[in-house]
């Protein structure tokens, strides 16, 4: 099988079916753009757990994805697609970036969900960007981005309600798209706590990488934890 | 007559009518958000001029602003309006930030002009902001915003069209826009080389404040050229 693309948390590889790419979960854990950097045992299993668990409880709820199915502790088979080179954040609450670039207090609810747009692209930083540079830059067409915006608050819907259902606070998180073969539009990529910035409601205690991040816990026991909750649901 | 507000290129005063303000030019020039900084003679005198005529011209274009008249070298009177904490800003052709920014190659002509959208914060250092930051920031509402980004193509094609006829090319700018008392939304500020960037039609040469920015030549010269071109058309 081949080797498609190396990322800082998983590896992309052809399987033995056509448009089917299997992906396998790393336990790299980094940050800041890879300014931060660690090897952590087992937290590609988890990712790949909480991924496929998130992707399947979506998929009840009628927002389909690339996923196809958890193969081993640390491998999901895929749809292949194309990926938009964009990140997809969705916002409810502020933290993290947005509150040194635009002086949002930390905590501050949004009156209505964020959507910002970024442009994949190590070597300019993933800069923000608007939909009119997303046409000029050719990253997807008027009416791709419509539909990738409309399925990312679609998603954020679900996400919020699954969190709640486990006393926590979707406060923010990261997804991409991409496009089959056929044109059809789909969320790929992963959901965790690498992804999504995660608080328990009543202690905001964090249930994410900003553990790591921010140097305040160990981050496998919080992914561990975060796991269980989502099986008991 | 007081002292309102006290900025980098200019100071604002009440005078002696209600609703009309004072805007004196001042003889400072500032790059990089203030890291560069000098005193030039005849720069106040300069972009005052130069303001002051683009500000006729496109009202006879049927763009209103808040310009009144000017009353001497460095100084006019204008309308007293609440500015919109937003620098607006129109590219025709990549050239600056957006080249670090995106990777765009300076002297790419994009295939529509490029509106982006800064929220004047110092301490921020002036970021770049989407439509929907505008509204959750409450800088503007849909239907201000709207009407400022209408305008501010309007004075594109304007403008555009000004520099053509001068053997130059418009190749990018910022403008601001305020609000009166009665609510109507008005162009406001400067346009002068200091706030937009100009290029000779076939040399390429700057008009503006890039030769300030990038040491190439004098600035007081540059803008003289271009305030005797603005006077012979």
């Amino acid at each position: 099988m081949t080797l498609l693309y190396e990322g800082k948390a998983k590896s992309v590889f052809t399987s033995d079916q056509e448009d089917v790419l299997r992906i396998e979960y790393k336990d790299e854990v980094t940050a800041g753009n890879g300014a931060k950097k660690d090897k952590m045992f087992g937290k590609g299993r988890l990712n790949n757990l909480i991924t496929s668990k998130i992707f399947g409880i979506l998929a009840q709820k009628g927002i389909e994805s690339h996923f196809i199915e958890q193969i081993s502790d640390t491998e999901q088979l895929v749809k292949a697609v194309d990926i938009f080179p964009l990140e997809v954040v969705v916002r409810n609450v502020a933290a993290g970036s947005i509150c040194k670039r635009l002086g949002f207090e930390k905590g501050h609810v949004f009156k209505q969900p964020l959507l910002e747009l970024f442009y994949k692209n190590d070597d300019l930083n993933d800069p923000l960007i608007t939909d009119d540079h997303v046409e000029l830059l050719e990253l997807a067409s008027k009416e791709e981005l419509v539909e990738i915006k409309e399925e990312a608050l679609k998603v954020n819907k679900a996400l919020s309600t699954l969190m709640d259902d486990m006393n926590l606070i979707l406060v923010d998180y990261k997804i991409e798209f991409g496009i089959t073969k056929d044109g059809q539009i789909l969320l790929a990529d992963e959901i965790s706590p690498d992804t999504c910035r995660i608080w328990d409601k009543d202690t905001k205690e964090n249930f994410d990488k900003d553990v790591y991040r921010e140097d305040t816990g160990s981050l496998i026991d919080t992914y561990e934890t975060f796991y269980k909750k989502l099986e008991e649901l």
